[in-house]
C-alpha cells in the first residue's frame, strides 16, 4: 500500500467550480472576503509595505522595506484575487489594477523585483539565499499573478512574474557563471510548477526541478556564499542546514526536520514535480516525510513544529502543549501538501490530516470576527496568549485568508470517470465527467452534525465512481444510495467509500457518519500528554477555556467513564456543538497554604464544558487546554 | 506565630566544633576535601583565574580575565580554608600562602582589588554595577579572607580585605562625592556582617547596612549610572530591577523575584542585619519572603528558580521539571538563609527545608567522586543533562565545596541553656553550657535509618534543654530518655522536641523517626505536577532512573495503593536505601506506528527501581523523572 506511485489519479476540482453555502464556512469565508481582506489591505498600507514599491525610500528613513514584506503584498494580492473569482467586485478589480501597476513599476530593466534589496542594499541581491527572502518573495508574486490572471484573464501581473521567473532563471542554474544556489525558504519550487501549468512555458518547470535537485548537494551552496561575504559558515545562527532542509539531497530525506513552513513548502513542491515527472524517489521521500509526520511530529490539532527556536521540529514525540510553536502557516503548509499527497492516491490518511488542520490548527489562527491572528497555536494556555492584528513578521494572517479565499479547492477531485469528495460542506461541485456537466450538491450541516445528502445533478445518466470519504475518526457510517442500504463491507478503501454506477440525474446518496464524541489518547512516548484525554467529535477537537468553566484549568479531571451531553448553541462562538460531561475538580480548600503534601487532592464534582478549538479566545482572556487530566 | 522577632535565639555552632563521623556525609566530605577541592584547584590555575592576580594581562590576549573570576578564586580559598580547619595541612597551607601573597600583591594603592578591572577596563571602575561582579567579588574575598584568618589566625588575606571594605566604605554612602550605589549581585552585605563579626568594627555593619537600605530606592541608582554611562536604561537586558531585588526597597518586598541565587544572598544578608540591629521591618520582610518562596515557588528538591531567562523566579506554581533551572548556588543560598532564619525561631519549618535542600537540591549539584558538578538541577531528563567538570561561569562548583566543607556548621545551635539539634548526622559537637564543656554525641544511621542515639558527655550534671528535631516528613516519631518514653503531647512544638532536665554525664536520648515511603503529592495549581507522584523516605527524596528501569520513563504508572520494598545497597551509588515497587507500564507493543488513539494504553506489571534525587547521573546516561504519573 505504501509503494510510492508518482502518477497523479485525480485533479482537485477548482474553487471556482465548487460553491459553499453551509453554516460553517460559508459564513466564514464571508467575514474573510468583507472584513480580513480589508484590514490586510490596510496593514500592508499603513506599514509601508504598499508604498515599498514606490521605490521612494531615502536611507535614513523609517520604515525600512523589510526582505519579508512584498511576500505579505503578495499573498494578500492573491486572496484579493480569489475573492474576485468568486465574488466579482469592480472596486477591488481597480484597487488591484492599481497595485499591481505598483508592483509592475518597481520591477527592474532585467526583471528583479524586490523592494528591499533594490532600494535598502542593492548591492548585496542575491548574496544570501540562506538568511534572506529574495526567492519565497518571488514565489509568493508568482502565485499572485497567476491567481489574479486567472480570476481576470488579466496578464497584468503575469507578466511581470514571467519576466522575473525568467531572469531568475539566469542567474540560478548549472551553467557557466550561474550561482548553484536555492532558496533559504522554500515557496519559489511550488510557484514555478503552478506558473508552468498556466503558461505552458517548460522553463519553469524545469527551474523547480533545478532548485529541488540542487537543494542539498555538496559542497554546500550556503557555505560559499557565507566564505563569499567573507563569513565563517560555522556561525550560521542556526547551525545546521537541516533548519531549512538542506543538509542532504531531498531525495535522502526521511525525517521532518527543520523550520516547519519551510518544510511544508518544499514537500509540497516535492510532491508537486513528483506528479510532473513521474519521480518515483521524490515521492518516495515524501511518503517517508508524511508518514514520519504523522507517526512523531504532528499535534493533535494538525498543527505542528514544537519549537520556537527554529520555528520547527526537534525530535520525536516532543509535542509540548503549553509552549507548542505550530504556526499558522504551518498548519496552512500542511494542507498544502496533504491536498497534493491525495491526488496521488485518494486515501483517506491524506484527508483525515488536511481536514484535522483545517478545522483545528489552522482555523484557529483567525479569530471569528475575521480581524485578530495567531501565529503560535498552543494546545494550553495560561490566559496571556492572544490573537493580533498583525505582526512585523506578518505571513500568516494573509495565509489563512488566501486558504479560506480559495477554500472551495480542498473539496473535491475528479478524473475522467471518478469523483471524490474529501470533504462534506453543503454548496456543490461542478464536474465535466466523461465531457458532460455533472453537478454534485451537497446538502449537511457538518462538522456539528454527520448525516450528508449528496444530489447527482447531470443531463443525462453517467457512468462513473463516487468516492465518499469516511473519515478516520468515524467508528459507524451508513450509506443509502436512493433510499438503499449500501453494504459497506468491501465497499470502503483506504478510508473511501466507492460507489461505481451509473447515474441517473437526481440520484440521491445519503451518508451519515457517526459523531460520538471520542475521548483521544496520545501514545505513552508523548510525555506532554501522559495521563491525558482530549475529546473530539467529528472532524472538531475540542478545549476546555476558562471563560465557560471559572476555575484553575489545572484543577479538572475526567473520569475514565461517563457520558457526554451534546448541544449545538447558536448563540455560542457564531454557533458551535458544546459538550458537557461530570468531570472533576481537585478541592483547593483543604491545601491551605501547603504546596506539597502527603495526601492527594480530594476530587469535587464539576461539571465542565468543551468548546471547539478552532474558537478558544474570542472571548474574555482566560485559561485553555486541549489535554485533560484523566482521573 | 508569624509575627517577626529580630532577635536571634540561639547561634550556630561553628563547624570547627562538630565532628562528623557518619556513613553518609563523612565520606562525601573526604571526597570535597581529597577531590573536589583539588580539581577546583586544577581548574582554577588552568583557566588563568589565577594567574589573573599577577596583573600580566596585556591587550589581545587570551584568556582575558573575566568580571566574576575572583569569586571563584575567592570560593575556592575559602573552602580550602574551611578543610584546613578541620584537617590541618601543611602543603596546602603554604599553597594559600602563596595564593593570597599573589592576591595581595594584586591590590591597588587605594585599596581596590579586583582582576578584571584593574587590567582589563581599568577606567571603568564602578560605572556599571548593575551589571558587573565588582561587589560580589569583593565579598567573595571578604568571605575567604575570614575563612582563612579563622583557619589559620593568619591575617595576610584579612588585612587585604579590610583595606578593600575600607576603600569600598569611601566610594560608596550617601556622604558628598560619594556614588549612592548597591551591587547588582548581592553577596557582599552577608560577607560585611561577618567582617563585622571577625573585627568588631562597626564600619562594615554599617556598610552593609547602607547597601541593604539603600537598594531599590528611587531614583533608582542604575538607571543614573546608565545615563551616566550613554546608555538608555530601557536597554537593560531583564528588563526589571526585580531581577536583582531592587525595584522597591527591600523592607517593602514581599515577593521572591528575579535572580535565585541574588535573591538568596540578599535575604540572608537581611536576616543577618535583622539580627544585628533588632529591625523588625527587615525581619517582617524575610517572613513574608519565606512563606512565598515556600507556599509558590519551591521545588520538592529544595530547589528553586524555574527559569533559564533570568537565572529565577516566575510566577506562583510554575514548576516545570524537565526545564527547571534550579541553580545548584540557589539551593546552597537557600541553605545559608534557612540556618539565618532558624536562628531567631527554633522552628521545624526553617530546618525543614534546609534539610530538603541540603540532601537533595543542593547535593546533586556534585558527581559521587566529586569531580563534576551540575549548574542546573532539573526534576526530569531525557537524558542528556550531565555533570560538567567546570563552566566558563563556574560559580557552583566552590559554592558546594564550600558548604560541604563546612557542613557541621549546620547541625547544631545552642544559646546558654539550650542546644538545639537541626540534622541528625553522627558524631559529636562541642558545647559550652554555663560556661562548662558539653559533648553532645549521636550515633545514628540517618539518612537511612530514623534512629538517633545522643549521648551527653560533661564534667557534671547541667541544666539544660535538648531540643531535639523532629522533621516535618515524620508522621510518628518516638523518644526515650535513659530507656523511659518521653511523652510527646505537648513536648513538640514548631518541629522541635524540648527535653528540660537537669542532665548528667552519659544520659541518653533515642530518638526514633519513622522512615516509611512517603508519597508526595503538589499542590494542583502546580500544573507540571498533576496527576503525578512523588516518593520520599525520611529526608531523601527519590528518582527513578533510566539506569535501573530500561524502559521509556514516560510508561510508567505508580498504581495508587500498593507497598515499598525497602533495601540499603551498599554496592550502588555509594551506598543507597533503594525503593522498590509494583508498578505498571503502558503496553507498547499494541500501539503499531500510532501517535493518537481512541483506547487508553494498555498497563502491564513493571516492578521499578527508584534511587535518591541526589545521586541522578552517576551511571550511565538515560533518562530520569522525579514526579510519576499515577495510575
Amino acid at each position: 500500500m505504501n509503494s510510492a506511485v508518482a502518477n497523479r489519479v485525480l485533479t482537485p476540482l477548482p474553487f471556482t467550480a465548487v460553491k459553499i453555502e453551509d453554516i460553517f464556512w460559508a459564513p466564514r469565508i464571508a467575514t474573510n472576503r468583507e472584513r480580513t481582506l480589508q484590514i490586510e489591505y490596510e496593514q500592508c498600507r499603513d506599514t509601508g509595505r504598499l508604498d515599498a514599491f514606490r521605490l521612494q525610500w531615502k536611507p535614513g528613513q523609517q520604515p525600512v522595506p523589510h526582505i519579508f514584506w512584498d511576500s505579505d503584498v503578495a499573498k494578500w494580492v492573491e486572496t484579493a484575487s480569489y475573492t474576485l473569482a468568486t465574488h466579482p467586485n469592480p472596486v477591488l478589480d481597480q484597487l488591484l489594477d492599481g497595485i499591481i501597476a505598483q508592483i509592475a513599476a518597481a520591477q527592474q530593466p532585467d526583471g528583479y523585483l524586490n523592494t528591499h534589496f533594490t532600494q535598502v542594499e542593492p548591492e548585496k541581491r542575491w548574496t544570501n539565499l540562506r538568511d534572506w527572502h529574495e526567492l519565497y518573495c518571488a514565489g509568493h508574486l508568482i502565485e499572485a499573478a497567476i491567481a489574479h490572471y486567472q480570476a481576470t484573464g488579466k496578464r497584468s501581473l503575469l507578466d511581470v512574474l514571467c519576466r522575473y521567473a525568467d531572469y531568475i532563471a539566469t542567474v540560478f542554474g548549472r551553467g557557466e557563471g550561474q550561482k548553484r544556489g536555492y532558496p533559504g525558504h522554500e515557496e519559489i519550487e511550488l510557484a514555478l510548477v503552478k506558473l508552468y501549468h498556466v503558461t505552458q512555458e517548460e522553463k519553469y518547470l524545469l527551474l523547480a526541478q533545478y532548485f529541488i535537485d540542487e537543494r542539498g548537494q555538496q559542497p554546500y551552496y550556503y557555505d560559499q556564499e557565507a566564505l563569499a561575504r567573507g563569513e565563517d559558515p560555522a556561525t550560521f545562527f542556526q547551525k545546521t542546514y537541516s533548519y531549512m532542509q538542506a543538509d542532504r539531497p531531498v531525495r535522502e530525506l526521511s525525517e521532518v526536520a527543520g523550520h516547519a513552513v519551510r518544510a511544508m513548502y518544499l514537500y509540497s513542491g516535492m510532491a508537486d514535480m513528483a506528479g510532473e515527472t513521474g519521480d518515483i524517489e521524490l515521492m518516495s521521500a515524501c511518503n517517508r516525510l508524511w508518514d514520519d509526520l504523522n507517526q512523531h511530529k504532528l499535534y493533535l490539532t494538525g498543527g505542528l513544529g514544537p519549537s520556537r527556536h527554529n520555528e520547527g521540529f526537534t525530535f520525536n514525540y516532543d509535542l509540548p502543549n503549553e509552549t507548542a510553536y505550530a504556526e499558522t502557516c504551518a498548519a496552512v503548509g500542511l494542507i498544502f501538501w496533504a491536498q497534493r499527497m491525495l491526488q496521488f492516491r485518494c486515501d483517506g490518511r491524506y484527508a483525515d490530516v488536511m481536514e484535522k488542520a483545517l478545522y483545528n490548527g489552522a482555523l484557529a489562527g483567525v479569530s471569528l470576527d475575521g480581524e485578530r491572528f495567531f501565529y503560535e497555536n498552543p494546545l494550553a494556555s495560561l490566559g496571556s496568549h492572544h490573537r493580533q492584528p498583525w505582526f512585523d513578521c506578518a505571513c500568516c494572517p494573509p495565509n489563512i485568508a488566501r486558504l479560506l479565499a480559495s477554500l472551495g479547492g480542498y473539496v473535491y477531485s475528479y478524473n475522467e470517470n471518478e469523483i471524490a469528495v474529501h470533504l462534506y460542506v453543503q454548496g456543490n461541485g461542478q464536474f465535466q465527467i466523461h465531457g458532460q456537466p455533472v453537478t454534485l450538491h451537497q446538502a449537511t450541516e457538518y462538522p456539528w452534525d454527520g448525516k450528508v445528502s449528496l444530489t447527482i445533478e447531470s443531463p443525462t445518466a453517467v457512468d462513473m465512481t463516487l468516492k465518499l470519504r469516511i473519515p478516520g475518526w468515524c467508528q459507524m457510517a451508513k450509506a443509502y444510495v436512493n433510499g438503499r442500504v449500501v453494504d459497506m463491507q468491501g465497499a470502503v478503501q483506504s478510508g473511501y467509500l466507492s460507489l461505481q454506477r451509473t447515474w441517473q440525474p437526481n440520484d440521491k446518496v445519503e451518508l451519515t457518519l457517526d459523531m460520538s464524541v471520542q475521548r483521544i489518547y496520545a501514545r505513552p512516548d508523548v510525555r506532554a500528554d501522559a495521563g491525558k484525554v482530549a475529546l473530539q467529535r467529528g472532524p472538531i477537537l475540542y478545549c476546555i477555556e476558562e471563560a465557560d468553566n471559572p476555575i484553575s484549568l489545572t484543577y479538572l479531571r475526567l473520569p475514565k467513564e461517563g457520558k457526554f451531553s451534546i448541544r449545538f448553541e447558536r448563540g455560542l462562538l457564531g454557533g458551535v456543538v458544546t459538550l458537557r460531561a461530570e468531570g472533576q475538580a481537585a478541592l483547593i480548600e483543604d491545601w491551605g497554604k501547603q504546596l506539597y503534601r502527603t495526601q492527594p487532592s480530594t476530587p469535587r464534582p464539576y461539571r465542565f464544558t468543551a468548546v471547539p478549538y478552532y474558537a478558544w479566545d474570542n472571548r474574555e482572556p482566560g485559561q485553555m487546554t486541549v489535554w485533560i487530566q484523566e482521573a
